[in-house]
């Protein structure tokens, strides 16, 4: 299938600037475009592909100014990044998508399955579970006793999810994702040995979170750890028991929220970033990749660096300064000198 | 089932402050509780709630003095943390434990089962496995050639155990965990590739252990990995080859221990916590989140902070200067100025 | 079987340093030897223990000069680390490799399985896939719809691998690792929620390649994420979408590499390393344990160090300043009131 500039322009509500009647085929980075294929411009650091680039449509935002010939057709949109998304989305749903119960699987009779589901062989559903309609099992996952999965949901291949924990609706997690395993709760005994506190909650997952590849969220000790609608959680990451996560929070790889701490809405964090236990963080707020936050940040809106974490103008002077730190050190024993100098000299 | 204060505090060995025939049919958390319910206060953050809580009985400690009036009744235990989790254990030892073996699973012929197992479908337990008495093994579950699985031990579902490695009585290894893989061991060739060195080694688990979710334990390259008796360690946990905790450490999530290292007992690592390889810690060494220990600790019981970690006051010191360090930058500044006027003064 | 010291320093293309007569059957760490083990040293850290070690050969570098009696047969190479490497690798092929196809398993009639593979109960081969001759598939692993494995490559138990992507031969991924999951792409739209960018590429692992248990490789948004030649990443680590790692790069475990990062050849990351997304790392670049890259490396070789990472012999200065602040702060004091004083006196 080949589509004009003209066509892609009139479904993303764009405008063409140069050929209406190049077409394409597929797509490509900017970078790696090449005849046939259609790009995007959306990061700043990627203008200068645009001059180079052989792919035969780029779609550029409507702000776009070149400040050299083009040779490719830019269509212009509102959003660059988004529109490409729309793209791809339609690419994507070109797929024919996996239906039906694949033998051998292990499905418990008590167990209630909604319509059109799929159900990869080795997958495993314990007793009182509930699926929706559409839902996507992938091989070799396991839904433990009394968990509910909403209509639309995508399990990948591998995922655990434990007891009674409750996933929504178009939600997508990922392989090797582990929900509900206990939280790591212990009481220190008079005995040397720590007793295991048992963890006697769940995970509540609302609509439409993405949850990485080996991510991990661990089941409350009471009550529920919580990922509110929208939130995005990255590979390896990790949500101890209790915690909550406000609505459309992002997180990067490899972060980890410890126990009975509550992260506000519209929060991103980057890679590694470490929050201590039983804080509470606003709404909006923003972490450096490898920030530590151990304390509370109130302000909504807030960006931070660093471990321990610091708002991120102060953090970046102090950083500033840390660079040149052993010159500083020069500069005061030199100054030493001087003073001393001086002294000697008042007091002769 | 219902429980009065009075029954309670008669199992727990505590005293009732309040109505002794208040019940309670369920737990929860101090600051969500409602009537009917029982909660508990240990940490002290957590005070003001018990003067709000609708909770109908809570656990305290026997040394807490109430500043205003509590409407709940109070049960006043040695450790109140402690008693929870004894009610909590209870409650958990209710439910209907698994049992039988669920096909398909394929158990090699040669393996040995114990009295009363619990093997889930798709479980693989390979040749000249031995597994003792009622030993839970989850779906999904793969259990290499040769090993050992003491009594009462739980695999949740999606644990992979590596050929030849030993698992203690009593433990709880939690889904994803990947016990035995190869140490990362390469030795950099002529070539320019590396060659891999073998790991011929294994694990060895010791008993009351817990290993979180999605954790990892390598295999040694000779000899063993070990994690002794009562050492917990949280979600992606990283032990590698050759390391050796030692009895009662804990670990949070995401803490990683480089080969060769060894851990004292009764260690306590926050969270992200990474530990460079070869090195010796004491017993009893508390590392903050995210400390980056990189020698060895040889005072037992040191408190250790930040990357690279510090005694917990020198790092504390350093970072509290840290904080202000553009203005310690302007003082010497300053100082350098009112010098050079002072030095021109008397050079006049 | 026994070996003499004469035999194997003559497979070894070593010499004999001691009785070529004394022989051993197994092998020990130099600190654990016993008689009838040959042990190596390597790290000379470990020289002490050549004066004690009951072990009865012990391979040595050709360089090394004992400063005092070794009762141990000594067996002197080029290299002590890669000769004791290679032992182990005799040792470990004399193992019985497995073999066969196990029921139940899933082979999509579609799939293309080459010659002498192993394919473990409860593995899932998707359409299409095809894979090269004498393959390893351990159970419960996942190969997705066309992905193509290359010779002799080995997936150990609960491996997942997404669909269309390419593993290499002679590799080796361990235990939970999952290769081509979605890449972390949304776009922020207009409404609150973000909005799922397809991932329409997928990864390339090239030739003799090893994967660490729990491992994650995210697919491409478009093109593809790439793992050169020989490259070993250790357990929990994370490559996201569209990265490229160099040839012989190893990184250590607990690593994480954000979107679109290009990193050489022959790099060496310690554990819990993070860079950021869009950087790009010269050939030869080390980055010291919990190190923190944010911006391109483009002078080849170089070693960093801290978060942010700076050069090492910079890192180190202001690293041994920071440990220092207090004192340095309390300078600035005193400084602050000689000077004052001089003042004063110079003013009178």
């Amino acid at each position: 299938m080949e589509f004009t500039a003209k066509l892609i322009a009139d479904f993303l509500g764009g405008s063409v600037d140069g050929d209406p009647n190049v077409k394409v085929h597929t797509v490509a980075k900017i970078e790696e475009g090449f005849p046939g294929s259609l790009a995007f411009l959306a990061n700043p650091k990627y203008i200068p592909y645009i001059y180079t680039t052989k792919a035969s449509i780029v779609l550029v935002n409507n702000d776009f100014v070149p400040d050299q010939p083009v040779e490719a057709t830019l269509v212009r949109v509102n959003n660059a990044y988004e529109a490409f998304a729309s793209l791809l989305n339609l690419y994507a749903q070109s797929k024919q998508p996996k239906s039906g119960i694949e033998e051998p699987s292990f499905i418990h009779k008590s167990a209630q399955i909604g319509k059109d589901p799929y159900i990869g062989a080795f997958s495993y559903i314990s007793e009182g579970a509930v699926l929706g309609n559409n839902v996507k099992v992938y091989p070799q996952v396991y839904i433990g006793p009394k968990v509910k999965v909403g209509d639309n949901t995508i399990l990948y291949p591998g995922v655990v999810i434990y007891e009674e924990c409750v996933i929504g609706s178009n939600c997508i997690i990922h392989s090797g994702a582990i929900i509900g395993a206990d939280g790591f709760g212990f009481a220190s005994s008079e005995e040397t040995n720590y007793k295991k506190i048992p963890q006697i909650g769940n995970v509540i997952i609302e609509d439409y979170v993405e949850i990485g590849a080996n991510a991990t969220v661990d089941r409350a000790t009471m009550g529920s750890t919580i990922l509110r609608k929208g939130v995005k959680i990255d590979d390896h990451v990790h949500i101890a028991h209790n915690v909550e996560v406000g609505e459309n929070t992002v997180m990067a790889a490899q972060t980890g929220v410890a126990g009975s701490t509550k992260i506000g809405k519209n929060c991103m964090f980057g890679g590694q970033v470490g929050v201590s236990p039983h804080v509470k963080i606003a709404d909006g707020v923003k972490a450096g990749a490898q920030a530590g936050i151990s304390g509370d940040i109130r302000k909504p809106g807030v960006i931070v660096l660093g471990s321990p974490a610091n708002e991120i103008g102060k953090q970046r002077r102090s950083m500033a300064v840390y660079k040149n730190l052993p010159e500083l050190m020069n500069k005061i024993h030199e100054l030493e000198q001087v003073v001393e100098e001086l002294r000697s000299k008042l007091n002769k």
